[in-house]
């Protein structure tokens, strides 16, 4: 298995679509920019989707799930048999994005990608495990270059499937005990900050757990220190599967002309992560919330996102994204549907 | 006609609804206040509708219409047509709130309180003039007592219209050239404050237009200041008839038992009229967004109101609280439908 699909060009957005949209919006039957950034929504989506109106009726969330060495360190609130639990929540329906995907009329996929034990076969979950779980990152590398591939092209085949069955739009959504404590490391290593400025609650951590885990992540980011120059080593030292695999399909997504829709701090984190491997994914990858999670504000800052909802969300599965998914869908609907001046008799300022 | 109404109370929300759904939100499949704001959404209108999990299934949207005189003192970016105009693009569902009340399956009323000219019948639009607009305030009282106790009736009447439909939130909106300069003085009697820190750009003055602006209502507030103590001598002297009709629709829809669903500047100023006038209507008022305008921030501070989007939107019509309408609906899916730790087997923390 090679990683140079990681490297391959991503399409620029189509500047005359944008264009055409931009003038659209100021035909539209209300003064001009008062619908604020529902207008430049609608106006960004025509640039990714080449076309003057753009539309999000098929949406496709694909949660991935693994489990993390490193909770060996009790740095989750939770125990890690919690992970194989929800991923049976996720395909039973009872868990918030299977809600939220419900709700929204998405399709929603979950992705094994490598929980500490192997699972029954569900409907709607997919088995392409590169592990039993990733290694304790404070005594090893997380995983093997071989395991990362496995996990990178574990991302690559969910986009895969989801354009085979058509999609406007990809939300990614993640599921592993101590993923936070994953993340962190993760982000701290990509933009050399002190965990203690990253690290937070996750599932509910006190002021205490808070410090350990920030301490734990200190620790493994100075064992692996001579090999934390490139992305795809720091997410082979201190990374994990469903990071791995949320870059994999992001980058993927991003190569296959499909907006994405990041969820929070832990997406954020493989979207920042994706787009230190392959930067031409950037203007692809639109941010939905700014989570209650405490380093997620400088992982946003560090790509200059701009997030839409700010609504105290930690929970992940790409539950927030998919809130945040009416939003854009409004939006394209407004832009597509409202009548313009000329065709409403109204009269213009 | 009599406005005894106004005054009589509203219920206060269920306390035991609260506690059941506070302990609901406990049990489900997340970490505790994972969720959010969709959380404490879910709990109060848990309280309001008097139900362990409440729905959002039925949603009313009522657009108010009407014209000032004022706007004879050129204080609008727009033409006076243009209100009859719009009337007619609601109708035909060309309007933005028109397109966003189809994509969220609501059902839109329109009722014309008093643009300038009288209509031709249109499908989904109600006549429930109280004069062919207001008064120039910069002259004379802006209404009659009588025009105001029909404005306010007509409010009332189209929370009656909707009750018989089934209802399980109400959104208000507003059309009316000149209405943001109608709102200014509104809030500016209310609250005491200068026109300069309230009088924006509405649908797109200048600095030097929203400087004339605040010059025109500081003349209002000065002809007027004798008769501005009480909140309908306020609505008489220098508001509008669709002000009024949305204050009036506020308060009955608490009094009926209804969740409110506020928009941005003017609806804002409408409920916080409301308020004045009768306020246990306070709890039934949610707030969607945070506007462009901008006095609005001031308006939401006044009435303690922490709305959950900040999106620059600035078209009214409602269109701000049907575009958070999503929010308040997943919030109220995820609530009730979510599994429990017990339910779905998964080990708490």
């Amino acid at each position: 298995m090679s990683d140079a699909w990681l490297h391959q060009p991503v399409s620029t957005p189509d500047e005359s679509a944008i264009a055409a949209a931009r003038a659209r919006q100021g035909a539209l039957t209300k003064p001009p920019g008062a619908l604020g950034r529902l207008e430049e929504l609608a106006v960004e989506l025509a640039g990714l989707q080449r076309r003057e109106r753009p539309r999000l009726e098929r949406v496709r969330i694909v949660v991935f799930a693994a489990d993390h060495g490193v909770a060996a360190e009790g740095v989750s609130a939770f125990p890690q048999t919690v992970t194989v639990e929800m991923i049976r929540n996720f395909a039973r329906g009872g868990a918030a994005i299977s809600v939220l995907a419900r709700a929204l009329d998405a399709t929603l996929e979950v992705v094994d990608v490598g929980a500490a034990s192997e699972m029954e076969s569900l409907p709607g979950v997919v088995s392409r495990r590169a592990g039993n779980g990733s290694a304790n990152f404070c005594r090893r590398p997380a995983m093997s270059m071989e395991q990362l591939r496995t996990a990178l092209d574990a991302g690559r085949e969910a986009i895969g499937r989801a354009q085979a069955d058509g999609m406007d739009l990809f939300i990614g959504g993640e599921m592993g005990i101590a993923n936070t404590t994953v993340a962190t490391a993760v982000a701290c290593a990509v933009l050399q900050l002190d965990p203690a400025l990253v690290a937070g609650a996750g599932t509910g951590l006190d002021a205490a757990g808070i410090g350990h885990k920030a301490e734990v992540v200190r620790r493994a980011l100075a064992r692996h220190r001579e090999e934390l120059e490139q992305p795809l080593d720091i997410l082979r030292c201190v990374g994990g599967f469903e990071i791995a695999a949320l870059a994999g399909a992001y980058i993927a997504a991003a190569q296959a002309g499909v907006p994405v829709l990041v969820d929070g701090f832990i997406t954020t984190t493989a979207a920042l992560v994706a787009v230190r491997i392959n930067p031409s994914v950037r203007p692809w990858l639109l941010f939905s919330h700014h989570s209650a999670e405490r380093g997620h504000g400088r992982l946003l800052a560090a790509l200059e996102a701009h997030p839409l909802l700010s609504l105290d969300l930690r929970l992940g599965e790409g539950s927030g994204a998919a809130t945040a998914l009416p939003l854009l869908q409004l939006a394209c609907r407004l832009h597509g549907e409202m009548a313009t001046f000329a065709e409403a008799g109204v009269s213009e300022a």
